[in-house]
C-alpha cells in the first residue's frame, strides 16, 4: 500500500512534493530531523524520541508548530494509511520559507512514513568493519540534517568493504555517522558522552547493561576502541551492532564478542516484547 | 511578473513545490548551489560562476545534469519570462532522491530565477558592524547549502545591531558567513587564502586592486584585521563594504577608509560598463 506523509497540517502520498524551494532547509541546511519506529505497532519509546525532537529544535530555535499529543495523533493516521504491521517515521523540522533566504520566519514540518531500514541481520552477527576518519560533527547534540561526510564517503566505504565511518579527533572518539559507540574493557562498558548525539537506542543499552556490567559515561579515547576488548555501536536500525575491524586493524580476535552478543539478546528480547 | 524555476528539464513558476521529500539536500544537507546576477541584462562574470559551480559540484562527486552552453539557453528563457532588466539567479544541485537515504542515484538541479537582492547602500558608504565568531565552515572550498550558523545566529545579529558574522579560529580569520574579507596596512593589501570559498567579486576586486596597491594573498590573522588600517568584504551582493567594527571595537577610527571607498567605486564603474 503507497505511504503517505504530513505536511503543515496536510495527509499527502509520500511521492507528492510539497516544499516550496525557498526553504532554508533546503537553501540553507537549516533542518533537523528524527527517526524511529514501531514494534508490533506501538512507536519504540516515543517519549524519547519526542523530547529528543523538542531539544533539537529549541537549539535550532524553532518553535514546534504541534505537541506531542497532536503529533501522536498524526502518527496514528498515517500509521493506519500505510497498512502496513509496522512503519518508521522521519520527522524533518526546516526553518521553513525566507524570503531573504536568512530569517526564520515560520518552520516547516514534515512526518514521513517510511518502509522499516533493512537492518544488516548479517552485520549484527558477523560484526562490521569501519573506516577511521578525522572529523567532529557541528553541533553534535542537535540532530541536524548535516550528513555530508556520510554521503561523500558512501562509495569510498563500499569499496573497502566498511559498513561505516568512526569519527574521531585529537585522540578522542565520539560518534560513527549515525550511531554511537561502546566499547569492553573486560566487564567493564565504556561510552562516549562528548561530541555526541544522546542516542534512544544508546540510552536503552547504557539501561540494560547496568544489570550485568560496570558502565562508565565518559569521553572515550581512540586508544581505548583500538585496544578494546570488543566495540560495538548502537542505534534505532543497527540496534547493538558488533564491529570488528577498524580500517586494517582487527578488534581484539575479529570475531563479535559475547559480552555484545549478550547486549544484542538482550535488546532483541526487549523490543520483541515492546508494546505487549 | 511572477519568477519562474528550471528543475530537472522542466521551468514551472517559482512558487511551484517540485522536489520529493527524499531528496538528499533536504534529508542529509548534501547540497551545494551558486548565485549570482545580471548587469545590463548580462550575467556577471558567467564563467567564473559557472567553473566555480563546477568545481564544487566534482568536489561533492555529483555529475553536473547539464553542460555550460546548455545552462545558457535555461538562464536566458527564465530572464526572458521575468520581463525584468535585471534578475539574480541561484543554482541549487542535490544529492537526489536516494531509496536508501544514503547513496546518490541522480542528483537533482533547480536554478532559481530570483529579484536582486538588497544591497544595503547604507552599509556600503558608512561600513558595517560584525561580530567575531569562532569557527571555520567545513569543506570551506565547496559552496554547500551548510549556512547553520548564519541562520541560528540571525537574530543575535540583529540584537547587536551588526550585519554579520566574521569567522576566525586558532588566531586565524576566514571569511564572513557568506563573503570574502580584505584588509589594508597602509598600502598594502592582504587578503585570506585558507578555509576560504573563492569569490568572483574577491578575485575581480584583486584584479582590480593591483593597479594601485601591493597585494598579498596568504592567512591573514586574527590580529592583523583587528589593528588594520581599513577593513571591507567582498561578495556578489555586498560589491565592496566597509567593514568598520568588529564587536565592540571599532576598525582605525571606526569610519569607511579611503583606500576602500576607492575599490568600491572602481568596482561599481566595472559593473555599471558589464555588457557594454
Amino acid at each position: 500500500m503507497p505511504f503517505y506523509q504530513y505536511f503543515n497540517g496536510e495527509i499527502v502520498p509520500l511521492d507528492q512534493p510539497v516544499y516550496q524551494t525557498n526553504d532554508l532547509g533546503l537553501l540553507r541546511g537549516y533542518g533537523l530531523f528524527d527517526f524511529f519506529r514501531t514494534y508490533n505497532g506501538v512507536p519504540f519509546r516515543w517519549d524519547d524520541y519526542w523530547q529528543r525532537f523538542e531539544n533539537s529544535a529549541r537549539l535550532l530555535k524553532l518553535p514546534l508548530p504541534v505537541t506531542q499529543g497532536e503529533t501522536e495523533k498524526i502518527l496514528a493516521d498515517l500509521h493506519a494509511m500505510s497498512g502496513e504491521a509496522e512503519v518508521a517515521f522521519r520527522f524533518v523540522l526546516t526553518g521553513g520559507y525566507a524570503p531573504d533566504s536568512v530569517h526564520v520566519v515560520q518552520p516547516n514540518l514534515l512526518i514521513r512514513t517510511e518502509a522499516l531500514p533493512q537492518d544488516n541481520p548479517a552485520g549484527r552477527l558477523k560484526g562490521i568493519k569501519v573506516l577511521p576518519y578525522e572529523y567532529v560533527r557541528d553541533l553534535p547534540e542537535v540532530k541536524t540534517t548535516n550528513y555530508v561526510h556520510m554521503v561523500l564517503m558512501a562509495d569510498e566505504l563500499k569499496r573497502q568493504n566498511a559498513a561505516d565511518l568512526l569519527f574521531h579527533k585529537d585522540g578522542e572518539v565520539s560518534e560513527l555517522t549515525r550511531s554511537n559507540l561502546f566499547a569492553f574493557q573486560g566487564d567493564k562498558l565504556i561510552t562516549s558522552d562528548r561530541n555526541i548525539l544522546n542516542g534512544v537506542t544508546r540510552r536503552v543499552v547504557i539501561e540494560l547493561a547496568k544489570a550485568d556490567f560496570e558502565v562508565e559515561i565518559r569521553p572515550v579515547t581512540y586508544k581505548e576502541v583500538i585496544t578494546a576488548d570488543e566495540f560495538f555501536t548502537t542505534s534505532t536500525t543497527k540496534w547493538v551492532m558488533p564491529v570488528v575491524q577498524i580500517g586494517d586493524q582487527p578488534v581484539a580476535n575479529g570475531a563479535a564478542g559475547q559480552r555484545t552478543l549478550h547486549l544484542q539478546r538482550q535488546f532483541e528480547e526487549l523490543v520483541a516484547r515492546w508494546g505487549k
